[in-house]
């Protein structure tokens, strides 16, 4: 494989440190490869992975590092043997911008599960190069083409921003789980994810109930597309509905007890965990005994993720979005960590200036 | 429906309290109902469970109780309705004498989950009376022909003991994950559940590997039908095995920490635990995310029993036993704590006396 020698500059945002902040960042992206596509960034989504990253939550971090893999754009060159993109291509890219693609998992169209290692769209290590991947929050980014999706007309490029991690995270678990009509989905936790979720299990046919530790929620799960409401702490009602749902959508970002959602399962119910990554509280195996399922899921693979862009072009779904400029983003963390937005901030990267 | 007023008078070994010891009782069995069976006890295996319940680990019991849920014998006498025994069958009682019939689960088979609560063939609550049921450490039952298995044939009554919990305990999860030719299995813990595990997959054509901490199993983890042999304390033969099976079946029946197991699995795999009823340790949820599966299962419903009896009849699958008499089960429990017996002790009634 080639590689043009002339790197490209590029403006951005990184965090430094753990407790730098977001500051503007200027670095360089590789020269094309042979599969390559140049897109010039219209919009990111600020997913809780990227705040969780640039402060170094999870103790990975290597600094300097830029934020962002709900990435939309404009294609502004290709390598010499891309033919699925073309220059001014309106595309996108999630949270993977590589993987071996000979692996069973690749082969089975599940990249984010590469048994070689998926490529992170964001402090990754560049397969070929081993240079360290930078993600969204900047005004161009250079992706292997097989990992470039292609936004349909339909979706503006705002709205599908967020759709390349919180759409995908939540649409491909429901499917796995072949969630459909006369399904029975709850969907605990009512966030950037969570209100995807509603939005993709109302669309396949499901009743859908939104489960809330308090009645702040209530409007909005109705208006977002949910057929019930279940106040978790409320006792009696959740006794009600114990054993009624074939799936829980568990997407609450922090750590918390599962028991409770797993009494709401029908035998053979799951209940899929895609937002806390963390140790989770003991649980008695009882609670499992009754064939009830604890599972989790990640992202999604490259051909669901166009899969799931369609579908939302198709049902005119789309995520409700707070647009913000790049020099926002210190106070859209702190307001996220507040659970401050409905439902999530997209970067406007014109604002990059 | 009728029920005659003359009651069996019935001996057997109770355990009157916490720390009693087993020893002998005398006590009734009701009256036969119209859809009773009255069943002489030939056999009865002995349950981790009843050692459990004797002692209230659990917290649950009251006593006198009278274990043993692995029972065989022939039937003295029926009901006036009883269509599906006769007098002389040979016949088996497990888990479960009763259950409500009519709700959902108990329609599809599943009588172990009745959504009114299936009755336990011990310390359970008679649906009629409200009396406490006891179990078949004891020379006669009586019971619901429904909750009556056929032993067939060519099936040995001691032999046939342990498939009643001990066999649909592991033949049902490895029936609901569908093993089969090849399928890889791993079964974690080789005792009573255990030892059936690798029996019940091996037959059903899966590739099937033992999981120990230690070396001492492996010659009769072989023995068993076993194909392969990991220790779980070999760092580096856990890691060569990551992502390799298709089920854990894991009938440890003590607390411990699941993690070792799920990195096993591929994705879309499945541990099921079915031994360790208590508090499981912590967990990070990273190791789900891969769309791993973590479930249980509890024992099989009627009709899936009989359908294990007769696999066992077709294939030639028995239990290792040691029978014992009556009068040694206090020595056969302790030597259960030390995991002394392979792999399961069965009562001869006839030393009952």
């Amino acid at each position: 494989m080639t590689q043009a020698t002339n790197e490209y500059p590029v403006t951005g945002y990184a965090a430094t440190s753990p407790d730098s902040g977001m500051a503007p960042f200027d670095f360089t992206r590789r020269g094309l490869r042979d599969d390559d596509v140049l897109i010039d960034i219209t919009h990111c989504g600020i997913c809780h992975s990227d705040l969780h990253t640039a402060r170094n939550d999870w103790g990975r971090t290597t600094y300097p590092i830029v934020p962002g893999h709900e990435i939309t754009g404009t294609v502004a060159a290709v390598g010499e043997a891309v033919t699925r993109h073309q220059v001014g291509d309106r595309v996108a890219i999630g949270c993977m911008v590589d993987s071996c693609k000979q692996c069973d998992h690749c082969k089975q169209g599940l990249e984010q599960y590469c048994k070689n290692g998926m490529v992170g769209t964001y402090g990754g290590t560049d397969r070929h190069d081993g240079s360290k991947t930078q993600g969204g929050y900047s005004n161009r980014i250079v992706c292997r083409d097989e990992f470039v999706l292609k936004v349909p007309a339909a979706l503006d490029m705002a709205d599908a921003a967020p759709l390349l991690c919180a759409g995908i995270t939540t649409y491909s678990p429901l499917r796995n789980w072949k969630v459909g009509p006369g399904s029975k989905v709850a969907v605990a936790g009512l966030g950037g994810l969570g209100h995807m979720g509603v939005k993709f299990a109302a669309a396949m046919g499901a009743e859908v109930t939104v489960l809330s530790r308090t009645e702040s929620k209530r409007e909005d799960a109705a208006a977002l597309g949910a057929h019930d409401f279940l106040i978790t702490t409320d006792k009696d009602a959740m006794k009600a509905k114990s054993g009624y749902f074939d799936m829980v959508l568990n997407t609450i970002p922090v750590r918390h007890n599962v028991a409770p959602y797993l009494h709401l399962l029908k035998v053979d119910g799951a209940q899929v965990l895609v937002g806390m990554i963390d140790m989770m509280p003991e649980l008695h195996t009882g609670l499992l005994l009754g064939r009830k399922i604890l599972t989790g899921s990640g992202i999604g693979g490259i051909e669901e993720t166009q899969e799931m862009l369609d579908f939302c072009a198709e049902k005119g779904i789309t995520p409700e979005i707070e647009m913000i400029r790049m020099d926002e983003v210190n106070e859209a963390y702190d307001r996220m960590e507040e659970s401050d937005v409905k439902y999530r901030f997209v970067i406007d990267m014109e604002t990059l200036g």
